[in-house]
């Protein structure tokens, strides 16, 4: 491992993973020579149930980084001698590569259906010949709605160690990619920590980190520099890269009414620059020098969203449905080269105003797969928008939004904590899966109906194994009804006995079933052939 | 003040409410000899800000109970010898009721719409003439969003003080009406208490007093124990009944197959009593007699949904709008008699499901308000259910929902402490919120808007202020920035001064105001002119 000379190398602080997941074991599935990862919770009262799992090989020591999982794969693309290494470039030829077999399982598709969603672009494996680390994932609105939580030192705040460990807390409770947004000091090697420890894709947004190389002066950017820095970034393993090469001259102008302005760091940065030299954006007149890059390494374009809006008011405005317009243009030279994309979106959106980003998404961008944060449905919540940005996020995924990016409860007001990542993560966790029983995932409601069938049985135990975050929902329990003999108790504190409906409806179905049952079909037989009036027995 | 002998009367151990809004006033409209409350936001940056408040009179002894808002305003229709008290009847009367001139002002209408919307069934003012202490609202769709928050002892798990302090603290974060779920003892005496001590609606499930009587007998309740039961809590001065009068017999056997069977506490009483005797529900038999309960005193009808559904499997099924249809003909019933009435929906519902909720509802009920449990877009989330819950309830405000019933974040684990009432509260106000900004209620957007001209100039106390939790934004700020002078710098925590999209913003305009425009607007005149393709100045 390189450039990790200065950092401690102590092993994690975090718990043993076996305390978060009660119950649950990592297993593999083992198909065609892959390994595929799930979290199998043993339930009391039924069969045990798989759920996808993101959190990756446990116990290893981060000093010798994770196992390079998909280094034969790539070795065999290098030997025979392959240019572009995109996934994109080999679902067009028709080839099915592992990672693509190894989605196909993880998500319960066909290898084939993968392929095709790739070929299309509707669909992206980030997937850099340099991360060898990562298991593969897939970001397309036909698959299970991704999450992403955001990490990275700013300024002198935080240290490798804690990055690493809010990147592996992240994934435990189920981040599907994780970006490292560092600005401060020792950027390189705080990337290389976190990406030979990451089990997901890592994004970036390399403009800061060039931004750094010109000492913070905006105006000394230059191509050549930022292809630099891409090169190195690719290099280390990055698996997509946040470039705000929308953001032109032209839609400047539209942003002087807005309440807030610009707020995407990287779009302001670029914007800065355009109106500094009078000149345009250099990331979009230099797009396919960029796209060099990209397919050399598998690095896939998330393509920025430099002017959404930072509040209702700004929402849907011509500034940011300008730069959409222009990733869509971007998107199909993207495509040109085999470069996998998707598009990032706002932001700040009022609950009513949500479905035409997606629309307008989808027919810009010609089906890429878009990538929001959140959005926020309004602006009054600082210390809550993790849950104010989850509304608007479900409300994304259910209209086909591909990945969510996390909020947490610092959202506006500081830097996140490793509790705030949880929060975060939890949040999103929730929404993208609300998301994926309103498009009808053909997994999604498995876990939903153990759950119900857990209460509705009085199974505790199961309830908490099966819940998205086990410890905080038996700490709850307990904290009203502790002792054990709870566990299995036909009933719980909020109700009490004699008020359990769940109670009163088994023992209606225990007590009463044979003769109740047969009584009342007679009696809806009777009502329907009375024609369906309804039914007025006053005794 | 009646029975409250027992319950000691020591002052409320909340702390002072300015502690929670700091640089905010309790401000009074006066007009035509009414008083509505408001609460004032100074800010530093710009003119101040008038929010609704439900907070209700401060500083006032328990033992006392409020100032009687009302009582001259009652006096006048005992006086004339009123018998039928709805807000509807005299709405259909033509006339123009001090509550509803009082609403008018607090929600920014005319008295005439405020009146005629109540005529028409389609909004509700609860208010019970023997609870003089209300400060009237109003419940309807074409209104600010109102939330519910339930408190109430069950079994011996909290005093009367703890809940007397759970419903002013509900008020004080904005509950706009307040459920008292008591079933264990001192039922009667703390629902005084609660009544004499609340400026918002209290709605009771008054069969859970009746079964008290009947020592939990379900078969033991008869209709008449039920009146003497509703008789008794109408005098104390609740102003809504939630009541299972639409649970009948044939709906039953449409449970059996059900995941979760029936999760109502009312609904499975009520369904037990049908079965047990197989004779159909007293509550619907008797309906009538129940009214003449309700427009004596103007007690509210809240329909309840005894047959919602308790998981995403049993979502939208034919039990749950079967008995929707039977609500509507409840409804009809109910408008004979002039008494105002609103319905209660789920519940557990998957996002693509809900709005079909909305829509049947409108149409079963006849336009009637409806008053939502959540809903919860997924189940497998307890420790979060205030969270995945006000999702649902965002969607369905969206579309119409006139109320939302809050859940905590120990729904479906246990009793909610008053932490946890605060934030099922703040959940619920998003989720109004962002209803309230999609549905473009007039008021809405300004407190956003504050919000982010405030963000944009870097006013932080000003953001403080604004948010829907002071204390807890300020404290997530200083977290990272706990310097005084960090209220007023240019910049956060989160990017720190070089990275600040909004200080680049904002230099952008401050520096290159002039020329740049003037610069921008030609560009922009020159792209118009060229035909509005796509400008690419590859420099």
């Amino acid at each position: 491992m390189t450039d990790s000379s200065t950092a401690t190398a102590r092993p994690t602080s975090l718990r043993p993973w076996q305390e978060d997941f009660p119950n649950s074991t990592k297993v593999y599935v083992e198909q065609d020579g892959l390994r595929v990862p799930f979290r199998e919770i043993a339930l009391e009262g039924e069969a045990p149930l798989r759920v996808y799992d993101t959190s990756g090989p446990l116990d290893h020591d981060l000093r010798d980084g994770l196992p390079a999982l998909r280094a034969p794969w790539i070795a065999r693309r290098v030997a025979r001698g392959d240019t572009n290494f995109s996934q994109m470039h080999y679902a067009r030829k028709g080839e099915i590569t592992e990672e693509m077999r190894f989605v196909a399982i993880r998500e319960g598709f066909s290898p084939e259906f993968v392929r095709d969603e790739v070929a299309a672009g509707r669909a992206v494996i980030p997937a850099n010949r340099r991360h060898p680390e990562s298991e593969p994932m897939i970001i397309g609105r036909a698959f299970h709605v991704k999450i992403n939580s955001n990490i990275g030192n700013s300024a002198v705040t935080s240290s490798i160690e804690e990055e690493v460990e809010k990147l592996r807390w992240s994934t435990r409770w189920g981040a599907d990619t994780v970006m490292d947004l560092s600005t401060g000091k020792q950027i390189h090697e705080t990337r290389e920590w976190i990406i030979r420890n990451s089990p997901v894709p890592i994004g970036t947004v390399p403009i800061y980190q060039a931004l750094e190389k010109v000492k913070g002066k905006v105006e000394d950017l230059t191509l050549d520099l930022f292809i630099e820095t891409l090169v190195e970034q690719a290099e280390q393993g990055v698996d997509y890269f946040t470039i705000h090469a929308g953001v032109l001259l032209r839609h400047i102008p539209l942003t002087r009414n807005r309440v807030t302005g610009i707020v995407s760091r990287g779009g302001s940065i670029m914007a800065r620059w355009c109106l500094h030299h009078h000149r345009e954006n250099f990331l979009y007149t230099g797009f396919e020098r960029i796209c060099e890059v990209m397919k050399k390494y598998d690095v896939a374009f998330s393509l920025g969203d430099g002017l959404r809006p930072g509040s209702q008011a700004d929402a849907n405005d011509a500034a940011q449905f300008g730069e959409l317009e222009v990733l869509g243009e971007l998107t199909t030279i993207a495509w040109k080269h085999d470069v996998q994309t998707f598009i990032e979106g706002p932001g700040h959106v009022p609950l009513h105003l949500i479905k035409e980003n997606m629309d307008r998404q989808l027919a810009a961008c010609h089906g890429a797969p878009f990538y929001t944060l959140g959005p926020l449905v309004t602006d009054i919540s600082p210390g809550y928008d993790h849950f104010t940005s989850g509304i608007g996020a479900a409300v994304i995924g259910m209209y086909g939004c591909a990945m969510l990016c996390y909020v947490t409860p610092k959202e506006h007001l500081g830097l996140p904590d490793r509790e705030d990542v949880k929060q975060g993560v939890i949040a999103y966790k929730i929404a993208a899966h609300a998301a994926d029983l309103a498009k009808g995932h053909p997994r999604a409601r498995q876990r939903d109906d153990a759950m119900s069938r857990a209460r509705f049985s009085f199974r505790w135990n199961d309830q908490f194994n099966l819940a998205l975050d086990p410890p905080t929902a038996r700490a709850y329990h307990d904290e009203t009804l502790p002792a054990d003999g709870a566990k299995s108790s036909h009933f719980c504190s909020m109700c009490g006995p004699q008020f359990c409906s769940m109670k009163i409806t088994q023992d209606l179905r225990d007590d009463e079933k044979a003769q109740i049952d047969q009584g009342m079909q007679q009696k809806a037989a009777e009502f329907k052939a009375a024609g369906g009036e309804v039914y007025q027995a006053k005794a």
